[in-house]
């Protein structure tokens, strides 16, 4: 029996009889047909809508999530957070535990990464998300983060995602680069199984041929999966863009095509960045973001 | 000596010394440095506006072109044509020669097929596009075709890129599906070396180890081709779609990062199509998306 | 009605009734259940043997095809052809005909390119195979060509497949670097459904992520489309390989996975060459190349 | 100051003055151009030689690791483990944490999965090598196993890398299904930079639009990675084929193209395994693929 969205579900395999099993206490029987059955929008037909603190992602209102790819210093991250929250971000990014290719490339500020950005999100008023990148970490992830992220290399690491279903807490699950939407379904599945429903679907880029963009932002798999479950999907356009000239653009498309949350990487000063210099928005370009994204929204009868 | 966009020019390598060709007649001097020199904005920065009769693809106004995946009759297309051009298609579309992957599925009714849809353009008043296969039907697309198009699994079939070229006429060049987007811009070159610049480019999709869509919609590539080349690009919701649902979404994403035209797949009753029926749009669904593309438009400060 | 492998075929769907339809003189009622049903071994289960001039692809040697990328001059082929001639090469290649990504690289000698190729081949003593782009050409690949090639770009160049299906010759189709083996198979059958069943297929290498090589030698495709097809496999190791260095590599790894022939490219001076400067053998590493893949082939007990 | 293969090493970039920073104490300055600077053969011309107890991999002779997919029952893993080792197998492999796509499938046995693994080992007299998922588990693994594997899923999760780098114990690390050639070294290099040069890299096959497989062994990238390296190299024929039918000639194709170790994956009664069921060969099936890959590796002047 699985406590999920306020209600008590049991999972049956079509060949099972679920008469007996059934009493007063479930609500639900779920068949499950597919490897996703939870995440799947068979058995629930309405949207979700995950809360994050007071920001409701999958609801009418496009969410913005904005901030640096990584921590690099408190004065760094709050000049940062002041000019996302003032251009309209509802959260606030940054990266403390970095996974990065090279092992010779900055690593990122870890626990104390993560304190800085808390310290932060608290004084600007923006609730934080950040990657968790080890089991052993999470006690700090549940004390100082409102919503975890599992990164794309870790969109496989099914020990990260059991424990992240177990901390209960919002997630933001990215889709691994190499993976189908329906094993980015299959992990999700994974958190949902713990009982946690608060997740939320990145599609960040996958790796094809194509190299003039440094990963191929899969809108048609992003609508694919919104036909397929019951989550909200968010686009992260600054990954597959790698360089800031294309990051409008994609950004524009993910919201035209259906998308409920955005994640922008920006830096006061991206020629500086110790990671991703590339792709990080100014805080000026990040404005201008907004108000096309806005513009669009509502065009498209939402909100942003 | 080229005559190009009303201009002589002549292209030099970098280590070569033009002063001594260069004469009066000849106005400007490319110098290539890639292997896609006319197709490049290096030397040219103005976008090029492409014109099919009176429509002018490339300019403010997003373009649309829609009608059937395949030419299967005259009333079949009349219907459409009809449809579409109510709606607020500038341009209409549909196969006579059929690239097929098998030979056992319907080949098109190849010049017949030419002859009707010339026919019902003239009728309802829009310029047509349509595929050419083979060098040796040159003669058929320059009587009868508008704006003649170069099908995916043509993108590098050299010899009928120079024969189009040849042509003078407009061209819609669809981007192969094992293509990148460098290879593309190189096709067009072959185009435009034959001294016509009136050549669109066309993204619709690529091959991907995604499945949950027919092909991958390359966004971002489309986004990156518009900032290397003067030319205007189009999207193909439709083939990259694969399914009816998805089409709406991939449209409108398009549009929102920028293309210039869309190339929409629209039938009378879609279930009976001879070709694609998964994906062709219904009449209605095409005049609901019409609506949505021009209030999307308009919040981009173009216009449908 | 069709005449395949000297027996009268005759095509019939599922739901179709053969009985009142073949008469004494059809031989076979193929039900064709798959959209490459001639190119199947469902019908035939026997492995077919191409044979060009007298050398026979598909049987128990290890057919090899090797010479210049491009026909540069009389001098280089006919240097080529010796040295390969003599290291145990049983068909000379050479491309005439370039299909060139971009419009500014060698384009090929064309016509003239063909007719040293076939000079070389007479005096030398070595069928040849080349490469047709356009088909307008027939004629010329008619009269002096012992094998055709479909060359990887052309591989869903439908006009051309029926044309050279028509024409009867040996053909070495090649798989196109976007498409799945299944399209390859199809793209047979529009040759074999000419009428022309003396096809052998190529695998030359597919688009991926992967950059270290120029494309991805589908060593697992090729040993699919064996286990589907009656038809000879040949693998080209030199396209994939993009590097000198891994063209031994390649081709004795497509020998032991089972390939019939292989098509490498040899250069005299491979550092002037005109195209695939870095990938052709030298005469001396394709000796080499031969000693080893005789012992190889010789160990899983065929021949070289 | 880094202990590598018996030596000291400090690494400088190209802009460093490392004259200062070298004492007696150190004996080779390497320095980092790359960004897999220790798994890079730049600075370590001959090739490593990985023992797990008595077992050299990257030597003369080609080593074979087999067993099931998962540990099912003691019974099932020394039947296996048996027939195997009769073949000729120098490891048993064999999965206790899976990690498996769906959360529906069988997990495994862990810890008791690892046990009975290392048990039969014993009895059998074979080095163990199986799959590590989470750092929490790491002293399991250094109590009980030979040699950890790290999962293509896991493949960029720094976090276990480097502890597995601190265990200090030989690694087999798969190449994730979405990770370029580059990557790989990169994710070597995590390990390598805890000072633990006993890595075996497995190449399993990439994420491809071909489906007739279930992965693209990459044969090419694994050259090409072998050109880069000094570590050996290992190839998965089982994961890419997903069929039993193609196993053995991926088998013998990688062993052609050079790899010093196989992964092959073997079960009593392949129909009834909880996992891979398609894919896993008979112990009969297996026996003669050792015949097979003998008579191939003293044709390459090897050994197996």
């Amino acid at each position: 029996v699985l406590n999920l969205y306020g209600k008590n579900l049991i999972l049956a395999w079509p060949d099972q009889n679920t008469k007996g099993i059934i009493d007063s206490s479930i609500e639900i029987a779920v068949e499950a047909k597919k490897s996703y059955v939870l995440a799947s929008n068979d058995w629930k037909k309405q949207p979700t809508v995950v809360t994050v603190k007071d920001v409701e992602i999958g609801s009418k209102k496009v969410i913005v999530a904005a901030g640096p790819c990584a921590v690099e210093s408190e004065e760094q991250v709050l000049t940062t957070a002041k000019a996302v929250k003032r251009a309209g971000a509802s959260l606030l990014r940054g990266g403390a535990y970095k996974p990065r290719t090279s092992p010779y490339s900055f690593q990122g500020l870890g626990e104390e990464g993560v304190k800085i950005l808390k310290r932060v999100g608290d004084e600007v008023g923006l609730p934080i998300v950040t990657e968790i990148m080890d089991t052993r970490d999470s006690a700090i992830f549940t004390q100082y983060v409102d919503m975890i992220q599992i990164g794309a290399r870790n969109a496989q690491n099914f020990s990260l995602l059991k424990e992240v279903g177990k901390l209960g807490k919002p997630v933001l699950l990215k889709r691994g680069m190499g993976n189908t939407v329906e094993e980015w379904l299959q992990a999700a599945e994974y958190i949902l199984l713990e009982g946690n429903g608060n997740t939320v679907l990145c599609e960040r880029g996958i790796r094809t041929f194509e190299k003039s963009t440094r990963f191929t932002l899969d809108i048609g798999g992003m609508v694919a999966a919104k036909l397929m479950t019951h989550l909200p999907i968010c686009a992260d356009p600054s990954h597959p863009a790698g360089k800031r000239e294309l990051v409008h653009s994609l950004a524009l498309a993910a919201v035209a095509a259906g998308a409920d949350m955005l994640l922008v990487e920006v830096h006061p000063r991206p020629e500086k960045a110790l990671s991703d210099s590339e792709q990080q928005l100014t805080p000026e370009s990040f404005e201008v973001l907004m108000d096309r994204i806005r513009a669009l929204a509502r065009a498209l009868g939402r909100d942003a």
